[in-house]
């Protein structure tokens, strides 16, 4: 699996052309890598920025031969992908990350079972896989809670708040699963994150945790640097490396901790683990050398994992819905460092675009 | 020809399809806005990130018309492109920079005249318009000299060293052009340059003094800051805004400058002007929140003149020729961020890359 690393005029194939592809897919042009999208809608903003592109389903056989045949290594923007989509680039090609990366992190069970089973905190959760479920695990954790569906959750979908007992059917009503996961909402002082990258040789990275604020389920603001001590950032570095090496993880990955302060100081207990590139690693573009896009380039690649330094503190902003309509203003400001994802619909709720700005490290 | 800014969804034309229309084009697509390149060689690097392409002749008016038709302002990756194909897409829609500031760059004898009409510095030089002129140009300034052609001259092509009298006619021979100019060397301390940007609005900002090295004609090292004087840098960045103003500029230009030392301390003398964003502002991709290229799409598309700010020191080495096929040992240098412009020939002297490294401020 590991192998030579891919020489530059190589190509790199991408799952999904969201704007997480688009800068992928800008980053590995960069080193002088090809990139080949591939994505079912025809309006992808990372096709803007690819060499080529492919429309297709994810499960249309042979359009992913073609895609395969074509390229030289295959990565994914976003971890839904179907596992038959997997299954057939698995083998063809190198995919990296792995399919063993994607199965755990679709599905919630899999995913808290992982962690855990690492002795790492999360909190306290149960699975729910038949509404018959939800009244047992209810009794061995304490409300509120949320049920989470077990796959295909994002940005706050597929989850219900469960304040009392008596609201646990409505919940259940509301999110429509199969099969679930019910989490204590725990009293966290803040929510981190790290963004880290391994190598096909195992070796690893981690970018400065960054301290995010969510609204309404969607990520709203990354600060960098977390305002967090010293040792509770290097526990949280430490759980991201062995989630990495314990998944064989190849890329980027992103692991969402909540910090909880009480008497025995600042504890964490990890939320959420995402097998990509993500949204509270935007900073990187701007505050150091190499971002994480480019970090999973060339993790992909099979190259050398990057230096991860910071020479900047710096706060991402993301501009969802409307927010972007207002980019004569962000245009205006001096300092505020533009992105804008191309998509042509502008729909509540839907990322746009973020701006990122710089301060002085320390300041 | 202010008018309002272009809003994000608009289509940037850029003339020049190689590694600067490639930065350009990236730089756009991260604040929303699309590219359309236009290039004669199928092969050019900028395509893979561009939205849309035009292969055709500079001098093909039906393929300039459909491509200023698809395009709602338009832009140049180099200062060479043919009057008439300005000519033809001026009017059409707005040409930034303007066909003035392309003309007199262009123009050695122009430039140079404009320069002094500033009442700016440059080494000695006289006009060679046919080859009687050169010995009476020889007789008024000191050897060694430069011949330099008048147009098209680049990288130290189209240029001849005369050394004495008797080596003039040789010379002459060896650039074989139909008018040149003719300067002496000046012992320089230093080259250095401005990189800066101005609005359509006349507003500007210049990026901090970098310090180059070249070797062979070509430039080889750039550093930021440049080692000079504070009051010498404020000079050199005003030279560059009295250039920009008097050429009516829109968009980035760089100024390469001189420092003379000696006993009256730093002097500055203008080598020459390039209407376009610069090999020696790349180190501005990591060392700043917004790079030459975005700073450079922004003016073309009407915004206001973004901050130049540097937030780290920074060393950014050319990768020519057979170098860019050390890129193994770049991507194992932890710090080093890699640029390979995705261009499938090596030949010696063609530019394949650059490597960037960045340090604290004032480390």
């Amino acid at each position: 699996m590991a192998g030579d690393p891919l020489p530059p005029g190589s190509t790199i194939g991408i799952l999904g052309g969201g704007q997480l592809g688009r800068m992928l897919a800008m980053d590995a042009a960069r080193l002088g890598l090809s990139c080949h999208v591939y994505c079912p809608d025809p309006d992808s903003p990372a096709f803007a920025v690819a060499a080529r592109h492919t429309v297709a389903a994810y499960d249309d056989a042979v359009a992913l031969e073609r895609f395969a045949a074509e390229c030289d290594a295959v990565t994914y923007e976003f971890e839904n992908v179907p596992a038959g989509t997997v299954e057939i680039l698995t083998g063809r090609l190198p995919a990296r990350p792995s399919g063993r990366s994607l199965a755990v992190c679709q599905d919630r069970k899999a995913e808290k079972t992982l962690v855990e089973g690492l002795g790492i905190g999360t909190a306290p959760w149960r699975p729910v896989d038949r509404s018959e479920d939800l009244c047992a695990a209810l009794a061995d954790i304490d409300t509120p809670a949320l049920l989470k569906t077990r796959r295909f959750g994002y940005d706050g979908k597929g989850q219900a708040r469960i304040d009392t007992l008596d609201g646990a059917h409505a919940a259940w009503e509301a999110i429509a699963a199969a099969s679930a996961i019910v989490e204590s909402l725990v009293p966290f002082a803040l929510e981190v994150s790290v963004v880290a990258v391994r190598g096909v040789a195992g070796d690893f990275a981690a970018y400065d945790v960054v301290e995010n604020v969510h609204e309404a389920g969607i990520l709203r603001i990354s600060r960098v640097p977390a305002r967090i001590a010293p040792a509770t950032a290097a526990a949280a570095v430490e759980i991201a490396r062995q989630i990495a090496e314990e998944l064989g993880h190849v890329g980027v990955l992103a692991v969402e901790m909540f910090v909880i302060r009480d008497a025995g100081g600042e504890r964490l207990m990890v939320n959420e683990i995402a097998p990509r590139v993500h949204n509270t690693g935007h900073w990187t573009i701007e505050a150091c050398a190499i971002s994480q896009f480019e970090a999973h380039v060339r993790a992909v690649a099979g190259w050398p994992v990057p230096s991860t330094e910071r020479h900047a503190d710096a706060e991402m902003v993301n501009l969802i819905g409307a927010d972007a309509d207002r980019w004569r203003d962000f245009a205006a400001e001096p300092g505020a460092a533009l992105h804008l994802y191309g998509k042509s619909d502008t729909r509540p709720g839907r990322k746009m675009g973020h701006v990122t700005r710089l301060r002085p490290r320390g300041s």
